[in-house]
């Protein structure tokens, strides 16, 4: 069996478990934005294992499968691929093939670590003759130059010399354990295996993306005594085979130099020569110097995002991790790419945008990252207006509808009751925007470009209402909630509230970019083709919109009709129905009153200020006793709020459920990979949470407070230009201003200014 | 181009052309019951084409393609499965292949008579030395013996001699158009050609049915010149080369006796051996006698179920395919038989059993044909009886919940909205029983087996209605009601209609037998272990049943929430828009008020005498200008209650839509096989509509008024016993009695006394 070491800055895997092997690679998953791989062997490894390599925006359109079709169904589902496996390295001592499946040994430990990202392991093979070879590997991909990857791969001999054979390689032939109809999503372009320089190009079917990846290589510790290239598989395997020998006591290390570039951000014809010119100046640069320009970028990630937890090294480890795997998962650079709900780290959900990037991730990067970072989540839902424009059309509506899943813009989702109505994505896109404009302070999104997300979301809207004639108000019929537990419903109220609040926001916007913008305001006019009795429409149905409510218990509706089923609470479930979706049949959870997610809780974050902490309490007192929390993106929420209404042990628990999701395994499924997007929610529960951090009118608020079983914690929040460490403890709240001019804030209501 | 003739006992097909093959192939379908065939040609056709021999009960469970899995779906959809190829003759004719895709030929007529039940065509061939020769063949599948099929290939030389070979053959390689996963679902047994006789025995994959086709053949005109047996294909092609020699203005016959045996009927290891039996037996009976016992059999179906009508021969046409076509599918003699929507003319819908049957099909065979055909389709409810309790357990409920598809009792259906949530199906079910022991006196399956089916699916409503204690009723939340075009409602007014007449029969039932029939009441109660406290439970909720109702408008509401939406009518819609499935996102169906089928109007079909005609009227005007049809199974009921409320002109216009739905290919599907089951509610149009039957406590009404456009119309009626003759003209209505003791019934509400 192997355990998982706490530790504050590192994943330590001290053992191994074939049963196991899932878990731990994805956990030790790492990644540059760029790229990213699992925590694959680079050994071969013939037990149960997800091999994992993915490359950012590479994706296959793989054909839709459903039972029934219905009109308006995408034609596919778009998947990141696994791509070229660029790590492997097999190794042969002694005539004996390396592979943990088939060998024995002692000592393994695979350790991530965080603050430089680098993946190391360790293990001592014992040959089938009793000799014993001590094994350490360590790999990272550099955050300096996201094209390049390295490799270093040592074998000490402990008790007698060996005969060792290293086969480094580039392998195209892999697959999706995922792919709807079994079908190769790859196929071959060009490749040559040789014996100091290989490479590899592939291109996906039906996309053709063309992918290159080239090696070089070095030996050190022992001469090279043969060499020869090596090439199966139609030319889809290259590499060489490396014979040496190694003294006793004495240690030979392969250090394998990859680069992986694809035509995303080269010319097709010329991936492959760039490939190999940077394979062979990574090797000319050698790992060290490639290893400190990467660890350089990375000192400046966590300077500017950390967050030290003192007293819990389990929580410091938790909140470390989401940090970490985010910062691998999106970089920011390219305002093409997105952050997929698993990230670089398993193929489910196909590593496509949802909302969640707005609901959540778009707060993470916007308080740890340079503005650039979030303004470029941004420009990608901009980008894609025209794809919303046509999604919109093809529904039979008018405006622009944002798609629930996509990876270029068009919508990738297969069911109805999501894909069709969980139409409730557009506002988190227009609240994104509000967001970023008072966090950042830059109107020039807003005005330039958000004004058209605004006004063509606005039209939709606008031919998704029903009008009501009798009771003269604006309903939303057959809608699905960010509760997915309930599908097809009439006027659920975070959805109804958000369409209100952003039509609102447009006609605001209108209104103050005519007063301060006059130049933007009619470029935009013109631009839109927006008229002013449009405008008005807008603006009338923000007015008018039907929102339901129990009067009686002072409290929002989820949607009509919520008060009809049978009022239990999650505590009197058993056990054994838990959870829901893997033991209740659907229409029983339906007409259950179970919530899976923050739903009208979500709406009471989104539009925070403009309710009273009694509305939210007697909200939350509600709905969080029949909330199931089936979704990672529940928890953070009601850790927000709960410390908003000053529930701290509540707020506290919350935050468990979500900081340590994955690393403990809680849904049973960290083997399909990481819950990324989740990871911004974390992060929210401790800066917005246990932080109480608000901005309104542009000006930042602080609440804290500590839970009772942390000494203290600090965290650094990059905020208008300036880098702030808070720094929590028993004692009381220090603000400093580390970076930056000096800025007044509030501090638990109290306006405190801050100078460096 | 080719020509559908009107003719009021065949189905002509004049001329021919490749676009049009699957529809005739599709209309020249027939059956005998236990197995059906499209109208495929004989000999060699590789134009478009969908091949079809299916053999009743033999299905094959095709793994479920879902996009996203749901607890409690189903592993499998069961689908009838395209059979062995048992009417092939290929036929060279000096060396050249017939295939009327290749060749030149004139004169093609393809005729299925409907009153003997024979698929005849001919045709001009003409070779490729401009020679010509006149082709005929006949066909029937024997309604006498439904093992056997027989079928004549004549070619007559008009021009010259020429040299002829026919090779018979037995196919087993044949697959289904719409496997999930392009799987073969047939394997190989044994088989073997030979000269005389050839056989070939092939099981199905999973379900181990085991199917043997034999045939025997005689030549006559022409001595045989040669003979071989030819075995190809893994011996899945067996059959045998006939050589012989046709001399001009000469007509050489092939006849093919084939025997079609299922291990559903035989033990599986003598199956092939029967069937070789039954081809050498058929052979010496030979084609004349076997037909002739085949026509008695459809002319006893004939002279109880016919209806003619004078003045129109569409209509005429239209009616008796309809008949007929019911007839081929579902011979009654089998409880563990149903009636699949397409029958055995096509692949679609699995040819499983849907609510179809009892809500439809079941009036049919009670007015045309013996009580015990009807009965069966009853037994075969109460044979799933435990695996409808099995499916109510996985879905969390109790009691029984039979499956919205099924062949085996087993749930196939895979649409979360229709397989959990139309649960409305036990009520059809329900309702039968009541139907059937109205229809025919007989309290045997009520009070022995009917009453096990009414008192689980009552403890089924039970525990799936929820108590609103506020309002003091029992509600039924999300649910899908007949009309699919709104899913996941609450309180569909018909479901729970229904569910509280079902209940309140339910209580009725136990009652009645209480009271005249001690013994079977108590051994009842003892097999079911039924308390008077869940009696009481029963009848409480069937009286305190909320049921939704639009006082101001004085109609049923369709559903909580209906009034909210827009309320436009069909008549406003773009032709573009219809049929909206195909037009439109289901999103936009759902929350339009448009009704896809008959639903609180076939509520007020089933429980006819409980409502007014003012209670008609009002809803009929309400929801008819809102229905848009695109079930086949709507305008039916709407003809019915059109006629019933006075509009005369709708009822015939209604049942316009329904009658020639196929023939005249309304909805364009008419490639994929016919619509069965909607073929009896084209009955049900004229008898219950046009002829105003009803069944009131055990008592015959009629109150028969003819279409503007029709001189006459008479139809045959089975009842109790008896078999009764109405005609109509414009003189007015004559009931005659033909066979049975003397019965009194009620025409225009007058008691009139009928004797032989």
């Amino acid at each position: 069996m192997s355990r998982l070491l706490s530790d504050g800055w590192k994943i330590i895997q001290e053992g191994f478990s074939t049963e196991e092997n899932r878990f731990f690679e994805s956990i030790m998953s790492s990644g540059n934005g760029r790229m990213g791989l699992r925590g694959n062997h680079e050994e071969d490894y013939t037990g149960d294992s997800l091999k994992g390599t993915y490359i950012a925006g590479v994706y296959y359109p793989d054909k839709t499968r459903v039972g029934w079709w219905k009109v308006g169904y995408p034609e596919y589902f778009a998947k990141v691929l696994n791509a070229v496996d660029f790590i492997g390295i097999k190794v042969s001592i002694n005539g004996e093939n390396v592979d943990l499946a088939a060998c024995s040994f002692t000592h393994y430990r695979r350790e991530l670590d965080m603050r430089e990202s680098t993946l190391k392991r360790s293990f001592t093979l014992i040959g089938k003759d009793g000799s014993e070879y001590e094994i350490k590997t360590e790999r990272f991909l550099s955050y300096a130059d996201c094209d390049l990857a390295a490799i270093k791969y040592s074998v000490t001999c402990l008790t007698d010399d060996a005969d060792l054979v290293f086969t480094p390689f580039l392998n195209g032939d892999v697959r999706n354990e995922d792919a709807n109809y079994d079908e190769k999503f790859w196929e071959y372009v060009s490749g040559e295996a040789g014996r100091s320089l290989s490479f590899l190009t592939v291109k996906t079917l039906k996309t053709n993306f063309n992918v290159s990846a080239a090696f070089s290589w070095e030996l050190s510790g022992a001469d090279v005594l043969g060499n020869e290239a090596v090439s199966h598989n139609r030319g889809e395997f290259v590499g060489n085979r490396i014979i040496t020998k190694v003294e006793k006591n004495t240690t030979v290390t392969l250090t394998k130099y990859v680069s992986v570039i694809s035509d995303r951000y080269y010319n097709a014809d010329k991936i492959s020569l760039i490939a190999r010119q940077k394979a062979v100046e990574a090797k000319k640069m050698g790992y060290r110097n490639l290893f400190e320009a990467h660890r350089v970028k990375w000192d400046n990630i966590w300077r500017m995002g950390d967050i030290s937890i003192k007293g819990d090294v389990k929580a410091q480890q938790g909140i470390r991790f989401n940090i970490y795997q985010l910062n691998c998962t999106y970089s920011g650079e390219d305002p093409r790419l997105n952050i997929g709900p698993k990230g670089f780290t398993g193929e489910k959900y196909g590593g496509s945008t949802y909302w969640d990037t707005e609901a959540y991730c778009l707060y993470f990067y916007l308080g740890t990252r340079e503005p650039e970072i979030a303004r470029n989540l941004l420009e990608y839902r901009y980008d894609h207006l025209e794809k919303a424009k046509e999604n919109s059309l093809k529904l039979g509506t008018r405006g622009a509808l944002y798609p629930m899943v996509t990876m270029n813009g068009e919508e990738c989702h297969n069911e109805w009751e999501i894909t069709f109505e969980e139409i409730h994505r557009n506002c988190a896109i227009t609240n994104a925007i509000k967001v970023y404009t008072e966090y950042t302070g830059d109107l020039s999104y807003l005005y330039q470009k958000g004004i058209d997300v605004l006004v063509e979301t606005s039209r939709y809207w606008v031919s998704r209402v029903t009008y009501n004639p009798q009771k003269d108000v604006y309903m939303i019929l057959g809608v699905t909630g960010p509760n997915e537990y309930e599908n097809n419903v009439n006027n659920n109220w975070y959805t109804n509230r958000m369409v209100k609040w952003s039509l609102q926001y447009t006609v605001e916007t209108l209104n103050d970019m005519k007063r301060s913008n006059k130049n933007l305001y009619q470029e935009a006019i013109d631009r839109l083709g927006l008229t002013e009795s449009e405008v008005d429409c807008f603006k009338n149905i923000s007015l008018n919109m039907y929102l339901p409510v129990d009067r009686e218990k002072g409290i929002f509706l989820q949607q009509d009709g919520y008060m009809d089923k049978e009022q239990t609470l999650v505590s009197e479930l058993k056990p054994s129905d838990l959870p829901l979706n893997q033991n209740w049949s659907w229409d029983r959870i339906l007409r259950s009153c179970y919530i899976k997610q923050a739903d009208v809780l979500q709406g009471l974050w989104f539009l925070n200020e403009e309710y009273s902490i009694d509305v939210k309490k007697r909200n939350f007192d509600f709905y969080e006793p029949r909330t199931v929390h089936e979704s990672s993106l529940s928890p953070c929420i009601h850790s927000i709020l709960a410390a908003e209404i000053g529930l701290k042990d509540k707020a506290h628990e919350f935050y468990l459920r979500t900081s340590r999701l994955d690393l403990d395994n809680y849904n049973n499924d960290t083997d399909d990979g990481l819950h990324i997007t989740s990871m911004a929610g974390t992060w929210m529960s401790i800066i917005h949470g246990f932080g109480g951090m608000r901005i309104k009118n542009g000006e930042l608020y602080l609440a804290p407070f500590i839970p009772e079983c942390w000494e203290e914690y600090s965290f650094h929040l990059v905020f208008r230009g300036r880098i702030l460490k808070i720094t929590v403890n028993k004692q009381g709240t220090a603000v400093l201003l580390e970076k930056g001019d000096p800025l007044e804030i509030f501090l638990f209501s109290e306006r405190v200014m801050l100078n460096v």
